[in-house]
């Protein structure tokens, strides 16, 4: 298959391209890095990466910015930074590139664990990672020619314990290698509107 | 106790108004209807909405616009109505009205049935709602104060039946009536995080 990974020199990207290279025909895609560019908070970027490389098989997304702060201090316009950027960011790199797709093609998303178990400081992340999974089942009915349309919710990985690790206290992080299992399991399966959940 | 009713000249507000009438002082707002006016989608005009009625033991949101469309044809601009109204229009009441609820006060938002269960052109509802629940759960676990938090998610209702029936077939529609009491639940019970269906 010819896949997409957006984001794909970050923590989880990598891991998904480590996964997925020997298979398939990779093309790594990030903000700075990669194959080709793409900041996926802004449509016309999107649109751009789409006619450079024209049509694959799969789009992979593994990016996207979310505002972690106390709740008692937050507001909108820190709340808009997840909801403009992972979120909207995510659904527009669907929303443009479902037409992309070859017949049978496939989109995953990532959300995460806080969408389910909340914690401190996590308010816009729970919110955000809950919306991509909502916009998935949403998505999943809609898509024709056989398209489908799952999000993974990875548990805080162990690569990035050092950073995320004192929010996360008690969780049992898993290995980017676990995590990468559950993209493969979207590209390469069959089910649609699935939230793998890597936990 | 006093409580503010936002959306209060709804299908749904004017059924948690009969709610809740007869055993609290009750504060009806609307964008242009009740005895006070707020735009939830800018927050100067929901600080000075607190500003004008002080505080409150209970915050109820029964408001806030979607996007339905054809998922073949979406397009971010299109996307952000649910993302700025329904979605950050609610949470946008919830953080700034955290600060003006007495101990022990709450807050109730809505959410809709199509958070989990998909219906035709409804990918921005599916993701804004399930938005509003993932927001609940995670600003639950940060309120001081024995502040809590909950929404409600509505199947189609009876008296919205003849605008939303078409894309709900085969959905059991419920009436105005039983959608109040879980939002009554919510205001005089004790639980926070929660998602109250009434399917
Ligand atoms: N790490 C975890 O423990 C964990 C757990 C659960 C969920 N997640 C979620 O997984 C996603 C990826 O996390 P990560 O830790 O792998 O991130 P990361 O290491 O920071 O990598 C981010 C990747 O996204 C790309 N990127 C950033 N902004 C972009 C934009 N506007 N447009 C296009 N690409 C952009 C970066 O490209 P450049 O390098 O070219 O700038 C990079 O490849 C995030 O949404 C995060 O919330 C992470
Ligand atoms: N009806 C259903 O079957 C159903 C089912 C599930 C979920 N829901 C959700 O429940 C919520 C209410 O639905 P509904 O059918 O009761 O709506 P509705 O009858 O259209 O009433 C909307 C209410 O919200 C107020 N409002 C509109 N925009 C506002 C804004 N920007 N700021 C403050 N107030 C605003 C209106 O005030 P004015 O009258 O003063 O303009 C009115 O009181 C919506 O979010 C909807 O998605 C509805």
């Amino acid at each position: 298959m010819r896949i997409v990974v957006v984001g794909a020199s970050g923590t989880i990207g990598k891991a998904v391209v480590g996964a997925l290279a020997d298979q398939h025909d990779i093309i790594q895609v990030g903000k700075q890095h990669g194959d080709h560019q793409v900041d996926i908070t802004r449509s016309d970027s999107i649109l751009q990466l789409f006619e450079r490389i024209g049509k694959v098989d799969a789009i992979v997304s593994a990016a996207g910015r979310l505002h972690f702060g106390p709740l008692a201090e937050m507001n909108a316009e820190q709340f808009k930074i997840g909801l403009h950027d992972k979120l909207l960011g995510q659904v527009d790199l669907a929303l443009i590139g479902q037409h992309y797709l070859n017949d049978g093609g496939s989109i995953t998303l990532t959300s995460g664990i806080v969408s389910e178990e909340p914690i401190r400081y996590g308010a816009n992340a729970s919110a955000v990672n809950a919306a991509i999974e909502g916009f998935v089942r949403g998505a999943a009915v809609e898509l024709p020619r056989g398209l489908r349309i799952n999000a993974v919710s990875p548990n805080v990985l162990q690569e990035s314990w050092p950073v995320y690790g004192p929010y996360f206290a008690g969780f049992e992080a898993v290995p980017a290698s676990r995590v990468a299992l559950a993209y493969q399991r979207s590209v390469e399966g069959v089910q649609t509107g699935r939230v793998y959940r890597v936990w």
